[in-house]
């Protein structure tokens, strides 16, 4: 698990620079992508960056278009951060070459063990999740005492 | 996989924050403890970062004992970084919770079935090296073009 996080890491960050992008502006983009559309408040809170840095982000995505701000149908007086990822060919491009090796990889699994492995890795994601609550609420208490 | 991938992405950044590192420094110290004593030159190219960045990096883990540089004794010429990782106890510390966890989670799982997880996370990890070294490439001969 260990040795695949570092890999994870350094693979986002060279698809982030193969176009062009800050590695916290691409992350977010994978965040908006997952989460759907959310405020800047709520993108700031999982990425861990301050909402200063945020706004700067946004304002970068908007402009190459990755993302754009609109008003929460929902709740007029709220902005949410619209992701606009699936129109990018250069992002789908980029990650192709993954997509095809993880695609031929996985076939050579049977579907019950294929099962098996996606309930891990879904696990595996939620103990992930419960994780970064837990050190993100640590390290907001350490620097705020 | 995707989410596994942001999520680990960024409870990394979690991980460094807390320990009140650079993103770039903490990814070193996980590449270093995984590969072993390297030279700088190796890892910029495992980072992907400019060899000027990665100097300035070593100087900085240098001077809070996470890395030593010493005089590579099968060639005297080259100067090698060595972790002093597990040195650290507040790295230790800091993954404890989440070691917990994951150890937690394999409990519930059979040999058999571990057996076959820890063998796709292994291929998967060949695949993403495989990947890092196709994007990196790319990176670069569109850079030099």
């Amino acid at each position: 698990m260990r040795g695949l996080g570092t890999r994870t890491v350094v693979y986002q960050q060279n698809v982030a620079a193969s176009l062009g992008l800050y590695n916290n502006d691409f992350l977010s983009v994978d965040i908006l992508r997952e989460k759907g559309p959310i405020t800047a408040g709520e993108l700031s809170k999982l990425t861990g960056l301050a909402t200063g840095s945020v706004t700067a982000l946004i304002d970068r995505l908007e402009k190459n278009r990755y993302v754009r701000r609109q008003n929460d149908p929902n709740d007029r007086r709220k902005v949410i951060i619209v992701p606009l990822y699936e129109n990018k060919e250069d992002v789908i491009d980029t990650y192709l070459p993954l997509h095809t090796a993880m695609v031929t990889l996985a076939a050579s699994y049977t579907d019950e063990e294929l099962a098996l492995i996606s309930q891990f890795l879904g696990k595996a994601s939620t103990v992930l999740d419960e994780q970064i609550d837990h050190l993100s609420s640590t390290t907001r208490s350490k620097s705020s005492s």
